[in-house]
């Protein structure tokens, strides 16, 4: 494996640079640019942060220009360099190009980068050591992406204040709903100490702008449990590495943790024992881990301890924990991902979409201010299509936070390719007339909306001990399109496709070309070959990889399709179905409910229709399983035949790994189209317009 | 836990003495009868297996008869008594009692009883120990059936020869396909050691009349595949207490065993040294095991290593085996299991049925005679309902065994109450047709049909670690009756039903009509429920509890049903088919063949029909799987019913277990028909004719 401090790309990485490979950039005016101005670095402050940035911004140039960056005092005043530094550090030459006026534009995570032709430099200044590390990785991407540099004039803060991603690592080493390799925090209940590995995690988070991560899984087993106790040494040495990188820790904690370490008999949450057990533990816990970030609960969910075992609601629960927590700065993070999991598939009554909102609605403003929700983007789980939680513009006195999965359960779990940056730029788009005309879901989760006081984007990690991190080496892509998204949500997902094509794989236009165009597809082709028109869950139960219409139809998931001999669809309209339409507001509550107006991609998610209903396409529900069944089985081999088209234009370790996967996803897109196009022809018996073969 | 010396059922029995428990019989003019007699008992040998046979005896008087046995020799000649002992071994009494002519009607394993007024005695004789310790059980059971003793004069002979069970057992304590807890062979890699169980075990097994166990399962792993070697003593001490019961031991075996141990670098099965690997590891086994009864062997199936591998067929794999067992006695047991198990759903032109057929059909006669072929009762896999096996009367000049599966696998898993052994009649009473009108499996299986050198049943086990052996203590019968069924397949399910009764629980006349019932009524409940009309299969998978009527309809398996909005069930004819019908002889293939003679409970094994057809009994396919289903499940909840109907007549611990698993059962049962007519609901659309709920 590729030493952590070994700074150029050798043909043996395989992929574990990432985006921060720094591959050499091509020669030519820019390059001479660059070399001239990026030779020598002004830095000052012993900050661990701001020496975290400068080690980056040098093994960056080293990698990009084959140079060694030297450090300024050996020049003339003359000469051209870079300065890096906070306002207050001390370095003269920041506190000479940024005025007053320029510093109270930056945030306290903000940056600003100006080339200053009068003081030779290009300063990078910032409120707080995190914001110097930022600026320093804005700088690199700008090199690595072929940008003039010689007018710089950029203030760029974080538009959302918590940008977080969840690991559901396992101690004993596995990862739920990991597709890439095992945990490189833990394998068999002990913590590996990889520092090496966990410190290029913590800088390839950091650059695309994480400043949380919660390291364990949220379903929080025994012990994990003694996380927040026997186990913080280990636990603060992780945060050691984190904070060089301003990545707050989290840990996901046991609601039920005060019963299992024995000392109380109860874990109720207004019990005076079980409070003062968890204001312990926070004491603990901020003794070793001076900026811990703060707990995420998964409560009364899934089986998951909670509040509701002693008849408390969830704001008992959480306020009790946000108590333990305030004195330190720390905020809990509850998930609202809470429903009845033991449904009986015979009642059409009890819908699944309904729960986050029926539960959490009531309590809107009954948390505390350093409480804040963590909302599933979706209504169900992540499915490929899904509308957008009705829960976000229902809470106006909460804080609150979107859950994104960037892990692919769902959509082909890194074996098959899908960019998921255009699925969530659609959800943050959103418009939920929360508050008026312009309500837009990012503006609720960048908390400008209702002025909530913490607020922001979480996702579920897609990274594993795998020597490339995410499985299939394109998922790199979601994982630092998130990062991106979180930092600035008016970035599009081709312009995050762009920034990461070029970082990973050199500025070349053919190989932007080409892994553009299989990106931005691939949503919507991995889309066309499973469940159609929204209506989701055709998979294998338990793994949730490959088709299986009837696999989680006759389940207690609260996961159906109804589909019979006619027709197919869960009618969740007011007057015949679930009223689940009804949690939305105003017209988006209008357009669900009604057949004519519902889009057709979500309309087997509200409505239960015959096969041969027509969509706005023209086409019929049935004709449009088959011939989106089969075209997205064809395109997915058009990805193979695209894909080939780099070979020999692109590092060998590299190519060979994208093409095996995509041709296992080609592979398997067959099995999907025959699985899902016969499974309806058998049950409509109505034929495929264009005779194809259906089995 | 019990112990295993302990004589005397306690309350905290919980079914462990099962039907050796030896209830105390009730007062009156039998119980005197048999105090009279059973007093004493003369035995002369100290062959360990008649001293086996003593101490049973003694055992079953003291707990049937409340007494304690005495040696004849104190007893004046005029007293009454029981002679025990083999024809040459000494024992006057025996040797008084029987002439010549009664010694040449009793085989090797047979044994007779005869009561003689004018030698004071009932003389148990066989020509061998293991003869002896079946005639004292046979004896023991009449006792505990209550029969007249006074005038015996029965000569009994076992009628197949091989009458064996096969133990899918892991060494890492796991069984495969295991209902009843875990091994008590083995845990985590090493053998248990618990030879107090064992020897029960194998005091059970002998009672019915089992003479061969195979400890291991026929997927041998890689620490399994050590037995041969390293592990032999272990496995010794195993053959020792099995010996002591009349019982050889058997083993699975890796057919790549020369390959793993790194000694030879192949199997090929003509390779020299391949073969003087085998016969090396023969001789170590013999050394041993000085009784051994040979290899059982799973090859080219289901992913395991075979002589397929090596351009070789099973003939040449298995006599390899043979002739380094040969010389020792030893025989080859060969699973005919061998199908393609990487199917292409899409591919109806291949057909799992026909796998045994065509690969051993064309190996008749070339198979060494101490070899026998095991083949499965049915074409598929042990599902509620198969025709019989082809195979059967297909090989005139091969060894053969039907393999049986106590293992409720597909019949409920020790949840549902399914007595199998009318179904294993069906079975061994199939005419084939072989060799003129009168040619029934019994009759081939028994070696009788062709003059075979070995043949005979086998099964595989139910049997656990749980405290009452089965999981289900009703499936206890089902292990009682496959022993007394492969030792004599004249006795009628109700016979061996109601000798378990009475054995198990007393005899009651009460009881014995009430459990009678329940057993004899379980198979057929539990097929009008499950999958419909021998179509099988509509199970999850891999674990293969609870209804999945897709479950098994897209996968590699080769077990599809077609099912479309018309109809159902597998063209297996030869006109449009795949010809498997024409497996069968004479009238059976033309009866298969025919759509209109084919009986109704196999139509969609053989037939692919619209769901308006009309079966034999009236109904249509359609409304015969609704009736079906409505009246299972009802049926299923009156066996709760019919059960408690016993509550306070029975030993409370015997009671209350059964009770559960009934209840369980009876809700299973329901979730059962629901999904069924569901599926078959939505898909043809037709509507119950008896307007009942359907989903």
């Amino acid at each position: 494996m590729k030493e952590s401090n070994e700074h150029h790309v050798s043909i043996e990485d395989h992929g574990y640079g990432a985006w921060l490979g720094y591959p050499a950039l091509p020669q030519g005016r820019l390059q001479e640019q660059y070399v001239k101005w990026c030779g020598a670095v002004s830095v000052t402050e012993a900050d661990d942060t701001v020496q975290a940035a400068l080690a980056e911004w040098s093994r960056g140039i080293e990698g990009m220009l084959a140079i060694r960056v030297q450090a300024d005092h050996k020049l003339s005043s003359g000469n051209l360099r870079v300065a890096i530094g906070t306002f207050g550090g001390g370095n003269a030459l920041i506190h000479s190009v940024f005025s007053e006026a320029d510093i109270r534009k930056v945030e306290r995570e903000g940056f600003a980068i100006r080339t200053s032709a009068d003081h030779h430099c290009i300063a990078v200044g910032a409120a707080s050591p995190a914001g110097v590390l930022y600026g320093v990785f804005h700088l690199l991407r700008l090199l690595g992406t072929l940008q003039e540099i010689e007018e710089l004039d950029i203030t760029l803060n974080p538009v959302n204040g918590l940008r977080m991603i969840n690991h559901w690592d396992n101690f004993d080493g596995s990862v739920e709903r990991g597709y890439a390799g095992r945990s490189f925090f833990y394998e068999n209940n002990r913590f590996k100490g990889d520092m090496g590995r966990i410190r290029d995690y913590a800088r390839l988070m950091s650059s695309t702008g994480i400043n949380a991560i919660a390291i364990n899984n949220v379903n929080v087993h025994a012990l994990e449990t003694l996380f927040i106790s026997d186990y913080l040494p280990e636990v603060a040495s992780i945060a050691d590495i984190f904070r060089l990188y301003g990545i707050r820790l989290f840990l996901s904690v046991n609601f039920a943790g005060p019963m299992h370490e024995g000392e109380v008999g109860t874990a109720d949450p207004l019990d005076p024992g079980v409070r003062s057990w968890w204001q312990r533990k926070a004491a603990d816990i901020y003794q070793a881990i001076p900026d811990f970030g703060g707990f995420v609960v998964k409560a009364d969910s899934e089986n998951r301890p909670g509040p509701f075992t002693y008849g408390r609601d969830h704001a008992d629960g959480a306020n009790m924990l946000a108590e333990a927590l305030e004195p330190y700065g720390g905020i809990v993070i509850w998930r609202c991902f809470v429903y009845n999991c033991k449904q009986d598939w015979r009642d059409r009554k009890t819908d699944r979409a309904r729960a986050a909102y029926d539960h959490f609605k009531p309590l809107d403003g009954k948390f505390k201010d350093n409480v804040i929700l963590q909302i599933k983007n979706g209504p169900m789980d992540f499915q490929v299509r899904e509308p957008v939680s009705p829960l976000f513009g229902a809470l106006e006195r909460t804080n609150q936070v979107i859950e994104f999965q960037i892990a692919q359960e769902y959509t082909g779990q890194q074996r098959h390719v899908c960019y998921l940056v255009p699925q969530w730029k659609e959800v943050l788009e959103f418009n939920t007339y929360a508050k008026g005309e312009a309500s837009p879901v990012k503006h609720i989760v960048d908390g400008s909306l209702w002025g909530n006081r913490y607020s922001g984007i979480a996702a579920v990690s897609n990274v594993g001990n795998d020597l490339n991190w995410t499985g299939h080496l394109l998922a790199q892509a979601n994982l630092y399109g998130y990062g991106r998204l979180a930092w600035n949500p008016e970035l599009s997902a081709e312009e995050i496709a762009g920034e990461w094509i070029a970082l990973t794989f050199g500025k070349d236009p053919t190989i932007a070309a080409v892994i553009s165009r299989i990106l931005l597809d691939s949503w919507e082709i991995y889309e066309s070959y499973t469940a159609p028109l929204g209506v989701g869950w055709m998979i294998n139960p338990e793994h949730h990889y490959g088709p299986n219409v009837d696999g989680y139809e006759y389940s207690q998931w609260g996961t159906y399709h109804y589909a019979d001999n006619h027709g197919i669809g869960v009618d969740r309209t007011v007057k015949s179905g679930t009223g689940y339409s009804s949690q939305y507001i105003g017209s988006n509550a209008a357009r669900y409910d009604s057949l004519e107006e519902c889009p057709d991609e979500l309309l087997l998610f509200f409505h239960h229709v015959p096969y041969t209903h027509v969509l706005h396409s023209g086409k019929t529900v049935i004709q449009h399983i088959y011939d989106t069944h089969f075209a997205g089985a064809e395109r997915a081999e058009e990805l193979v035949t695209l894909w080939s088209s780099l070979q020999g234009n692109l590092r060998e370790d590299l190519y060979v790994q994208v093409e095996e996967r995509l041709k296992g996803q080609a592979a398997h897109a067959k099995e999907w189209r025959d699985q899902i196009n016969t499974y309806f022809f058998r049950k409509s018996g109505i034929m495929d317009a264009s005779q194809r073969i259906i089995y």
